[in-house]
């Protein structure tokens, strides 16, 4: 026996059907004497219903936040509902079941309406719930404030609610449904032969994640690791008889195949912005830094180079592609502030990296993937690493052939 | 300045505009200085998408009950939702307000799901909230069962939630905005000359409103009338200045005109059934009853009367329309029970009522109205009185006649 939750996405309860499958997976693990905790989304298509409903209200403009409380009580109602249909497809199948929306456990977050963060999740209920043999269903994405408001988590919140509820309750791993068999050493629709992973490390699967390899929530992914719980990521598109493997997030220590590299990420998503003739390099970086978080814009990789004339330097960094103007704008204003004397920007690049916990131990990982990329003439723009990580920022063009080289430079195809 | 409780059911809220123009209804209530609160249904069409959902995965058994507290958590999202976006929409015009769900005021309820009854309403934190100028924008129909689960009031509940409301806050009176401007004297799809009344007496209104001269539900009159609070219909299509006087359904007392009928009822759906040559007169209603009340069917007139032989009796009743095979098999199955020899039934009858205090006071209602009713050749079948009430079963194609000669009889056309 043990104790289980269950999440599972949008598109695993888009309608009644598949919220019928749902349940015969659910009632399959409680048949097999486990105590069951489920979190579910909204059917898909719902969120963005009640979403546009706020818009419309608000003429867009969401008031500047200040009807955010009403945004997660009317956005919540999404989750509600499905938590109510999959009770009842529960019982339909005679298993004890009944719904818990936030409020109800109750799951505790900050006052931050619509991207509130967990804070105390009260178990004692819905512990003694749980130990009577009833499969609790809980609307994801949703808690309750200080204030006794309906708050909730941000877009992509049911996978954290669901990891939360896994650590306070205990449970022995939380598995994660959702529309792909489990975490691929790259994006199949790119390499064919990419290979689903069996295991994956915490820290690789937040490199992965970070980077359009986007199966679950970072928060969820980071919550999991600092917790040490483990995390099973799996199709909800199979029957119930179906093999359906999946691939666990664990601790490094749990993985037992030596692998140093897991996958090959990449992003289309970039802006390189290049500095030029800085007057005044000491400093340079905070000040560009501090003129990017004011305007509120991520700054990812960031390079410092000497340009050819001796007395000036360059500064390159990338951005998000959709900050782009509002980088240009900022940097303009503040040009004096700063002190440069010209700008360039490319927003024809992508970013590709390789992940892997066995870099750390393993020398030549750079040299590997140096040498594929140029052996197909793929110009590098910037370099970063970090310790389980290396990321090149390449010509978009390039990106198919880049990650399909490095698949193969890593082994990481099908067997 | 007033405490006002504005109640807007689902066709006042049907769509984004017209919660617009919800909002400026209460917008100018709250700029005249007064505390209000507002109950909201769900856009119309809303729940029966929801209740579509719960009938669709029950496999329209619903299981036998065994769901309803799901059923109440799923379907209570539709007045979320709405309480949510008229909040919006009344900060969007510059006024503060908030929404709340049931278990938010709360608003307590006995544990009877899907049609629950309100025990209690807290009212410390609305209160304040009020006194600090908020608009309250209440999710109507809705409460927290004593288990902590959502409750829903059944059907038409929220009529019953802005009274209850009204009660508990003190408030001065309760206005509910619908799709027809006022109580009329009777269907004016019927008789064009109808007159909207501009006050009626909480009995009348109970009179008329469980016979078909639907505005108000039932429970939600009989509340207001026990702590004589006044509620006013009124429409919510007109604009913020155009007149809109409506009906104010209050106590007896405060009814100056003198008037004897205030209007005419009449319904449909009525099946007369006669049960010929009883056996045993004594204690035979009482043993019809008994079997009707087994099956769950209300009977409504009852009239005993003689035969033509000496030795026995005959007994007549009607019931609703669609109880009828029920019915005809229940008193089949109980035939020797009961003890009758013969059965007929007609299922072409209608009721026709007029309803008013004056009565109480006023001999010669009853003449005038059967004289109507002979001057045009209507046959009465079976005739039932109360104390401001008279009902007369006609032939069903005499209904529109039967309400037409009355109406003018009784002098309730236009002016």
């Amino acid at each position: 026996m043990a104790r289980i939750v269950m999440k599972f996405g949008g598109t695993s309860v888009a309608n009644l059907d598949r919220i019928r499958r749902v349940a015969a997976l659910v009632a399959r693990q409680h048949a097999q004497g486990n105590e069951v905790a489920v979190v579910v989304s909204a059917m898909s298509g719902e969120t963005n219903r009640l979403v546009g409903f706020v818009d419309d209200i608000s003429d867009d403009s969401r008031l500047g936040g200040a009807i955010d409380d009403e945004y997660d009580a009317i956005v919540a109602s999404g989750e509600q509902v499905t938590s109510g249909l999959l009770s009842i497809a529960l019982r339909r199948q005679g298993v004890n079941a009944r719904s818990w929306q936030g409020w109800q456990i109750p799951l505790q977050t900050d006052g931050t309406h619509a991207s509130a963060r967990i804070k105390d999740i009260e178990t004692l209920a819905f512990n003694q719930s749980l130990k009577d043999g009833i499969v609790g269903v809980v609307a994801g994405f949703q808690g309750i404030s200080p204030l006794g408001r309906v708050s909730t988590l941000g877009r992509g919140g049911s996978d954290t609610s669901a990891v939360a509820l896994a650590v306070a309750l205990k449970a022995d791993r939380c598995d994660i449904y959702t529309d792909v068999d489990g975490v691929y050493t790259t994006d199949p629709r790119i390499v064919p032969e990419a290979r689903r992973l069996n295991r994956i490390a915490f820290e690789e699967m937040l490199e992965l994640a970070s980077q359009g390899a986007k199966v679950l929530q970072t928060r969820s992914v980071e919550l999991a690791m600092n917790n040490n719980l483990p995390i099973r990521v799996l199709t909800s598109f199979r029957g119930v008889d179906e093999p359906n493997p999946g691939t666990l997030v664990c601790s490094e220590e749990t993985i037992m195949e030596e692998r140093v590299v897991s996958g090959v990420a990449f992003s289309r998503d970039e802006a390189q912005i290049s500095l030029l003739r800085l007057s005044d390099v000491p400093g340079v970086v905070a000040r560009v830094c501090g003129v990017m978080a004011d305007a509120n814009i991520s700054v990812d990789m960031i390079v410092q180079g000497t340009s050819r004339r001796e007395d000036s330097a360059n500064l390159v960094f990338t951005i998000g592609r959709r900050d782009l103007e509002k980088t240009l704008s900022a940097l303009e204003e503040n040009k004096g502030k700063i002190g440069f004397d010209g700008l360039l920007f490319n927003d024809k690049v992508s970013k590709v990296s390789v992940v892997g916990i066995g870099m750390r131990s393993h020398a030549g990982v750079a040299h590997t993937m140096f040498s594929a990329l140029a052996e197909r003439n793929i110009n590098i723009e910037v370099i970063a690493t970090s310790e389980i990580k290396i990321s090149v920022l390449i010509d978009s063009d390039m990106t198919e052939l880049a990650v399909r080289a490095l698949n193969g430079a890593f082994d990481l195809g099908a067997k």
